[in-house]
């Protein structure tokens, strides 16, 4: 069997749904989850029968939704690097620090991954046309994968979006629109026209697929390390679908006896200035408010109300973990730090997230021995602006002039 | 041994070097290359050994010249897809054509396999500060890796150089300086410093290892086709090293016995605003002549003179293979398509590259039964600008407009 995936379950209310056709939401409006004949599974796959196989995130596919091989949209996403950070560790003070690099990805985004298996799904299921709102990235990978699928594909997004994922999404052929608003505005416009035309809705969490692409991050951060667990994995938190899927590739992975009891502590971390989860989380809530004024430089996590909220706060609960935000400022600190000790341009939302590693060794949260995994959910090209330029500029033939000699790192 | 390299050899004269100490090109003038112990690695090292190694192109460190696995300097590079094509074969009438997707790279360029190897190299021979021109995104990988091995790093680029790689630099640390010309007044301008200052010249093919990093790309493709050769590899042809690298790779398996006599064609692909080597090919000399006025939106193949020039014509002569120019509008228009047909967003040099297939095809110099490999040298987000965006803006609680309902797909 190519897939164990039996049926969709619903993540509040646990009524279950039949896998085989277009499902989204669950009638009492929360997401559904992909369930998966774990049972059976754990006699026929073991860890040591994935070595030999194919160096991308479909090695799992026995826990992946797709029945068909045939019916994969992919682009060689997945199994990404976990690089050690040996000089970024020494000055937070962190025994072992690591970065799972999805900036190596296709288009430069982890969001591939949710695309990847998504749009494979969709495909399999005969959607010939789907929409959804984005903050770019997302809506770019998968305007790319639905072109590659053959599948016609509506975007909306801010209109102060990334200007690579609006390229991504015409030079893929998608109809892309810009709303001058937030991403829960492009929401609004996109529910409108779903309701009339009857589109595939590939929200975030408003489909069950996408969810299942990015759990792959969780199997290959353990797989990475030799079937170990890490202490801590920090996750710049928006829709927050990669902490969700990471805590659920952890409790498939221990279901299948794979790993321990003891779980990672998962940590949200958010912008200061879009922080929703985490005013939830310091307010011991079960779900989140919508955040008025949103506003950050790290524009894939500015999202004023995850669908999947009470979801990242059960996780990071469950796990002993926490949700904290961290200021523009000091993002943008850790980002150039980052660039000078360890060479790796990650982008704003990974930033935070180291940020968000430093400031929790600094409490003690996170201690001197302990194993961190810090996810860069891009990379720094995408979205270049955030860092300002101050450079001379020669005619031809003209020498370098004194400033470039002398060391003006800053 | 964790290095097989035993001296320099140069690429002219054929004067030899030694290799534990700085060196930049033979006193003849010409690239030196590194020259390896193969008759021992012979009976030393086979094929499948390779297989359980680590998943990057320092897999193969036999074969590269650092000789203290300590002083590497990696960022994850190498090991990149080689992706089926099947809906673009079909288009181009190919039977099998196979994209090496440089784009899933650390910056999403190849331009860090120069780096990681050169970097190292560097390190280990105790440089403290290097320089290079560059057309961009070589200037920026080498500016991060240096970053990471604590090196100084002085950069110049021509002021219309891309602005994420200008970005990178900047983030790095970088002494960086705009020159309102093209990479060859840079290299006038780097020359001149390096005579005042004595920094080492990382300048392309001016010190012998960024080579050693490219050529991994002709191990990696015959290593994922498991050991069989493709017969046509057609490469984006700026300074040319990558084509010289992988025609090196090619030659060095040969040497070690893992492949046959028989190599695939090579093929140089320049633009038509800047062909040098293309014209040195048509005319069948043997060094290309200074290009004026070159201008192509592939601005990392926008290179006037290559010192590399005859080695590149050396390499697609004795393989059979040719070079050939693309204009700037098939190179976008190819660009497109590929996006279309299986959601890749290419580089304008690697969508030069497809076309240049495109157009072998067509007269017939491939035919339809060969499998065909095309090198994409970098992802389409760092230079996003040659995208047209011409996009609907709504405000929020405004419904599509109808222009977004139907098929503009142009």
């Amino acid at each position: 069997m190519f897939s164990y995936a039996t049926h969709l379950s619903c993540s509040k209310c646990g009524g279950t749904s039949e896998i085989n056709r277009i499902m989204q939401q669950c009638s009492c409006g929360a997401p559904l989850l992909v369930q998966y004949d774990l049972a059976k599974l754990r006699n026929r796959l073991k860890p040591e029968d994935l070595r030999n196989r194919v160096n991308s995130m479909w090695r799992y596919h026995e826990l992946l939704p797709v029945q068909d091989h045939a019916h994969i949209v992919s682009a060689g996403e997945g199994m990404t690097p976990l690089l050690p950070l040996p000089r970024l560790a020494d000055d937070m003070g962190i025994f072992r620090l690591l970065m799972k690099d999805e900036g190596i990805s296709p288009g430069g985004t982890f969001k591939v991954r949710g695309a990847t298996v998504g749009v494979s799904r969709a495909k399999e299921l005969g959607v010939k046309e789907l929409s959804m709102p984005t903050n770019g990235n997302a809506g770019a990978a998968w305007a790319l994968y639905a072109a590659k699928a053959g599948i016609q594909c509506h975007i909306v997004m801010p209109l102060d979006a990334p200007l690579t994922a609006k390229v991504e999404c015409v030079i893929a052929g998608a109809h892309l629109a810009l709303v001058n608003g937030l991403i829960s505005d492009a929401g609004n416009t996109i529910a409108q026209s779903i309701k009339e035309h009857g589109w595939y809705d590939a929200s975030t969490l408003k489909e069950p697929y996408r969810i299942e692409g990015k759990k792959t991050m969780g199997f290959e951060i353990v797989e990475q390390l030799e079937w170990q667990l890490p202490d801590v994995i920090l996750y710049p938190t928006g829709g927050g679908v990669g902490l969700i899927g990471i805590y659920k590739a952890l409790q498939e992975l221990r279901e299948l006896g794979w790993i321990g009891d003891r779980l990672p502590r998962l940590v949200a971390v958010q912008a200061e200035g879009c922080a929703p989860i985490v005013k939830a989380w310091s307010e011991q809530k079960q779900t989140s408010t919508f955040w008025s004024g949103a506003s950050t430089v790290a524009f894939g996590i500015n999202v004023p109300k995850a669908l999947g909220d009470f979801l990242v706060l059960e996780a990071i609960h469950q796990t002993a973990g926490c949700a904290l935000a961290v200021e523009d400022d000091t993002i943008l600190q850790e980002q150039k730090r980052i660039a000078r000790l360890e060479g790796a341009y990650v982008c704003p939302e990974g930033a935070a997230a180291f940020a968000a590693a430093r400031r929790l060794r600094d409490s003690g949260w996170i201690s001197v021995d302990e194993t961190v995994v810090v996810l860069n959910t891009g990379a720094g090209i995408k979205y270049p602006d955030s860092v300002q330029l101050n450079v001379p500029i020669l005619q031809p033939g003209q020498p370098l002039p004194s400033s470039h000699l002398t060391d003006h790192k800053d």
